[in-house]
């Protein structure tokens, strides 16, 4: 399936410095200004098919990146587990010393979990 | 710093997958099974500068994926925070609800930071 827009966007944040700079510019202004490839390559006085070529790439590298490190899918777990150890702290009141217990060895699991 | 063996062996582990099979093999002769140059070049049926070449260009990018995208020391964090949350979790019979609360808040800190 071919990510949305918004995760290629994402993925751009997260590994864009390990493009070329070609690939960057194109591919920016490809999914976060949402311009064609005739727009950039007139933009960028290049060919639409040199655009193509470097998006098609750029896009291809950032799924690579993405499948190696997995680090966009770490990046937004750990988010996930922040928000469950808040909403843990604020509610300590009510739950018993197991439940409390159960709910950190519950996110240090996940956190273990490469 | 140039960083120690065990380092670029775990950055290889990480990461190798993106290097060419040159590189990785090369790579991990040298830093896993701790070869010479010239002994790789021998192993290889290559030239003594082909591996240097394979060698440092690997391991150039290996840091260089690690300086982008900070997965291994997001690995190693993460791995600490299970830690302690594992030991909050044996200790919280000794502790007020308060020094509960403020461990969970680190720790949900410590995960926020990207």
């Amino acid at each position: 399936m071919k990510p949305d827009k918004l995760t290629m966007s994402l993925l751009l944040d997260q590994y864009g410095a390990l493009l070329t700079e070609k690939q960057r510019d194109c591919f920016d202004l490809y999914c976060n200004q949402d311009l064609t490839l005739a727009e950039i390559a007139e933009l960028m006085g290049t060919s639409r098919q040199g655009v193509h070529d470097a998006v098609t790439r750029a896009e291809a590298q950032l799924l690579r990146y993405e499948e190696v490190t997995d680090s966009l899918a770490r990046e937004r777990r750990d988010l996930k587990i922040a928000e469950a150890l808040e909403s843990l702290a604020a509610s300590l009141q009510g739950m018993s010393r197991r439940e409390t217990e159960d709910a950190l060895l519950t996110a240090a699991a996940a956190l273990r979990q490469s």
